[in-house]
């Protein structure tokens, strides 16, 4: 059994933290391979260490004395190290940060510290193998990812050894410039370890317990996700929610390694498994609810419109003239509405109007803003009977007025419209029918 | 009040039916225009007058003797003519056909006698005025209607007129050759002289007391609709319903005329009023069911397509390519199908796979045949909170596994797909959830 543990800002904050994090990889012995964030922040109010270093490179663009600011960034390092009585000196590896500072040796390099000290601090912590990622995480020359060559790096840094640490975020080009992923970083250097060792599991430790079914400042403290499919999670995280990150996903994805998502602080805690497909019959019909506000509808009326070769296509035609993308195409009978993003169609509403008037010559077109769209995802959904009709039925319950309805043939998830006022309300309804009511 | 009311082929059988639709017309001093069908059936197995008509003229293409054929075709008429009582003799009429026959002048010709002759009849009946549609109703050389130079002749002639006949199915091109319109030529005929004189009311006396809410193959004697809008009318016949021809329609709705269905045979029934708008609470929140079976869907997976611009254009651009339309394209996130007419879609099956791959590059294509489309329409549905509920709540309960779900911004109507096997027992349910639970 092969693990791929990454550990979030959070858990890895304090001495404490890290106390916590060396008790989760010594309770199973296939937590091999450690993917560590860079410091986050211990209290609210805290800065991460990641927010100070770019501080820190800031100070030196500008010309100014950042040997304070440094400093204050080697205290909380030296706060870890002195918390779990390691014998590990940074000085050495500060005093080329400084010279690299002085060099302005780039914003991405600064930023990438936080990752790679705490990788050094990780190391000595566990008696791992401390494996820089600029050895190992590959990019071109212009800054974009070179898969292949990464992989093939990491397959052959890591085949020889028992247990490293390989901090995320970060890699380098072919010059030897240090480079970083875009957010969400550390997530895709865990998935691409956990790819190139072929890993059985990801386990991806945060501060949560996994994902919740819906938006916590929606809901008042909804259930976990037992377990999601990667499928679902792209859906849900498409409209809104937060789970991982889209790049994290797809490496794992590709491979079949499932990902758990567990909370440092309550290691007792299952979390959600995150798996390409599961025989696992779900407890709740659906798994999650998404949603997303700000969304506008054209709606065009033309009679006859179906028997029109090519009227769904000029109509759509005219909005990727705008470069605009869509939503939601829902028709009726002698009606097709697209649903598109506020901000998006605002700059182009009267080009859009224009153009389908001069395109398909309708008998009406109808504008509708401030709509909100939400998707209940559920593989469940598939298997039960019904399913739209509590929807429905808490929906009218609930005095929402249903603007939009958008099944297709998955059957993995109904997309509703509403108004963005009733968006909350909707939300809670249904989490309520399908949740509230079965516990 | 002026009312044009226009008599069907069953109506006016027999001198039986001439009798009822006379009281009918006298009831009401406003029923000042009348335009006639062809004698209809007065039987089962009976042939209507229009078709010996067409076997008559056959025979004289062919070269044969058809003086029996069309000796048979003037007793229908002396028939009738005999049971009113009138003083009226159609042999110079019948030579006159005869001879023109002989000459071959044409198969529109032909056809048109039936009702020509009709009105003859009825004009006599009446004592009203008879107005050769020849000289009223034109087509341009190509046999296009020419709705102008109609409606300016049609309103020329009518207006000193205070009681007239005019026979419907047929006009006359430039030179004054017969040229009739297809199917359902007597409505068309009946709504442009409603046009043409400005009628506040527009009756179209059938065999049936109105439109049915669905389908009586499928419900045993459904309720029939007391109002409908023209615009529900067109999303019901347009799922299949049988109402009134969609050219007979669009004159009359551009000026607001309403059309009242009745039937002959229970003259005491209300029937259904067909109207732009209504204020009229309907009795049940749906108006009418209507649905057709032989679908097909094409459902395209492909991981962020919504992020993609151009790709929903891409997608219908391979259809329009093969020349097909399509009914439906309900989307799901990172899911879109397209509903095709199954008929249509299969010759070009391979060719709209390859076309896709071509175009969007997809993750899946999933292939769906035998599917039904339901339309519910109803504009008490914009009102109701609920409906979609109890639709899918009672989907549900009958087992019926719901494919797909549309319903646009319209709120006019809700689009279920289906397997065909379910077709019948989903329309029962959602009749027997909206008008037997009610009632």
């Amino acid at each position: 059994m092969k693990k791929v543990v990454k550990f979030g800002g959070s858990s890895l904050a304090s001495a404490e933290q890290f106390e916590k994090v060396g008790k989760i990889i010594r309770a199973d012995e296939g937590r091999r391979f450690v993917v560590p964030s860079a410091p986050g922040r211990r209290f609210a109010g805290d800065t991460k260490v990641t927010d100070m270093l770019y501080d820190c490179y800031h100070q030196a663009q500008q010309g100014q004395d950042f040997s304070g600011t440094l400093a204050n960034i080697k205290d909380r390092y030296d706060a870890i190290i002195r918390g779990l009585d390691l014998k590990l000196s940074l000085d050495e590896e500060f005093r080329i940060i400084d010279k690299n500072f002085h060099a302005l040796v780039g914003e991405d390099y600064a930023a990438s510290r936080g990752e790679y000290l705490n990788g050094l601090v990780m190391a000595a912590f566990l008696d791992y193998e401390f494996v820089d990622a600029a050895d190992v995480i590959a990019f071109d020359e212009d800054g974009s990812f070179n898969a292949k060559k990464t992989d093939s790096l990491l397959s052959e840094r890591l085949s020889g050894t028992e247990c490293a640490v390989v901090p995320g975020f970060y890699g380098a080009k072919p010059d030897g410039s240090i480079h970083t992923f875009s957010r969400g970083g550390s997530d895709i250097t865990g998935s691409l370890v956990a790819r190139a060792i072929h890993a059985d599991m990801y386990e991806n430790w945060t501060d949560v317990s996994g994902f919740l079914m819906t938006d916590p400042r929606i809901v008042e403290d909804p259930v976990t996700i037992s377990t999601i499919t990667y499928r679902e999670m792209r859906e849900l995280s498409y409209m809104g929610a937060t789970v991982l990150h889209e790049d994290a996903v797809f490496p794992l994805r590709n491979e079949g390694i499932p990902i758990n998502v567990r909370n440092t602080n309550r290691p007792e805690d299952p979390g959600t498994m995150v798996v390409e497909s599961t025989c696992n019959k779900p407890k709740y019909t659906i798994t999650g609810i998404g949603g997303k506000k700000g969304f506008a509808s054209i709606t065009i009326e033309k009679a006859m419109m179906n028997s029109e070769v090519g009227f769904g296509r000029k109509v759509l035609q005219v909005f990727e003239d705008c470069g605009m993308t869509f939503e939601h195409t829902p028709s009726g009978i002698d009606t097709f509405s697209v649903y598109v993003n506020q901000h998006e169609f605002e700059p182009h509403e009267q080009q859009v109007i224009a153009g389908l008037h001069r395109m398909v010559h309708p008998d009406m077109i109808e504008l509708e803003s401030d709509l909100a769209l939400i998707a209940v995802v559920g593989r469940g959904m598939r298997r039960t009977r019904g399913t739209a009709g509590r929807i429905f039925s808490a929906l009218a319950h609930a005095h929402v007025n249903v603007k939009m309805i958008d099944q297709g043939s998955s059957e993995l998830n109904i997309i509703i419209g509403v108004e963005n006022r009733d968006f909350e309300t909707a939300i809670r309804a249904i989490y309520d029918i399908f949740v509230i009511s079965q516990l």
